[in-house]
């Protein structure tokens, strides 16, 4: 399966929200990451304005947005639930974080017809006792102990970036220059230093194995690329040249 | 270390936010992952009823935020620098994602006096190229390919929900007897080099802004240390030297 195929089988679903904004703001918050179904229970306010301007290039996902009565009806062909819950609740559930995803998702992915939800409860109070009892996991975002209460469109963020690194395979995103120089280039550049050190006598004032020492650690550190030792090198020969003019 | 300590050595840095909402979104979104630490570089209408209505219970943030006129001074004592960048620059930058911090990380919060700053960009345009160029690193959010612009505060609440991970997850943080040098460190260094390579006519030869574009570059990713730091200012006033003496 491709990423994308494994990502439409997750489903963000709001259970009454009451703010347009927030429910824009998740919209594109689960589009950044690469999902597209949104659903609501009981939106207030929706369809609205606020909604549209806050999901900015995902008014896609809210025009596509499925919306329900209750969280039973949204949850019919779900085979996989998560309920985000920021307490603890009196009756303990099977919880996992943000960060144990791994393996109950690995496992559920194999089947053919998985689909995967995730419940986010209303801004104020969260998901009932009986709408938490629908789910097969409760998931906790860690926060602060005594600041818990995440922006509801900062969560439906938070859990769609950690599914997102999960499902994606993280090494195709570093783009770091890399360095086709060698050893022997490397060896050049501590030589033009060590002789351009020495023509202005900079060894005079410090101790001179010390210092050589110091800039081929630095250089074997810095691991130049092509065009920055064509900058150091030619620096260096500038000096010569200027000295040599001097002369 | 305890994490609370650590966490305070966190720096978050928004340059130029437009949306008041935004600036109290993100006080919130630090605070739920336990940073309290928060930046502004010329923000647009602030302070804003909106920004205190959407930080609720991080107002204390939103009253100890500083406020700048410019990165450069936001950045003063910092020691270790991520610009958030959605972009590929024409020039590359050494580029971590989000989900690869954790060794520059360990490495710099060993050293005694470590500020550690997040830049974040402007909601529409993101950081200028010269603001980009301040950084030690730049960081990447990973993203669907074409749609990539994550809302300024969900950008901020993934940096911190994936700081507070890897805070958390850690024993132990040691003090060592180190000190880091702070980004005025290396910027002295950098009009050094620059001011050297001026007096003897390297520009003569070369594309000027591109030359000290990837002396900046090349500092920034060599992070010298204390020592390095005297070796190579001793050399170039020893260059000055030699050349004002054969004037």
């Amino acid at each position: 399966m491709i990423a994308t195929e494994i990502k439409n089988k997750f489903e963000f679903i709001l259970v009454e929200p009451s703010h347009p904004g927030n429910i824009g703001a998740s919209a594109r918050a689960i589009k950044n990451m690469g999902f597209k179904n949104l659903s609501l229970v009981k939106p207030k306010g929706f369809p609205d304005d606020e909604a549209f301007y806050r999901a900015k290039g995902a008014k896609d996902i809210l025009e596509n947005v499925k919306i329900f009565d209750d969280l039973a009806s949204a949850l019919k062909d779900s085979t996989l639930i998560f309920g985000t819950s920021a307490r603890t609740r009196t009756i303990p559930w099977p919880t996992k974080t943000s960060s144990e995803l791994k393996d109950t998702l690995d496992n559920e992915l194999k089947n053919m017809n998985s689909k995967i939800c995730f419940v986010f409860g209303r801004e104020i109070s969260g998901l009932s006792n009986e709408e938490l009892q629908m789910c097969d996991y409760h998931i906790k975002i860690p926060t602060e102990e005594d600041f818990s209460s995440i922006n509801l469109s900062h969560s439906v963020q938070i859990i769609s970036y950690v599914l997102k690194m999960e499902i994606d395979n993280q090494d195709q995103y570093s783009n770091e220059e890399q360095s086709s120089l060698t050893f022997q280039d490397n060896e050049y550049l501590i030589e033009h230093f060590d002789e351009v050190m020495k023509k202005i006598d900079f060894y005079d004032q410090e101790n001179p194995k010390q210092v050589k020492t110091r800039i081929r650690r630095l250089v074997k550190r810095l691991k130049p690329d092509k065009l920055e030792m064509g900058i150091l090198r030619g620096f260096l020969a500038k000096i010569e040249q200027v000295l040599n003019k001097k002369n």
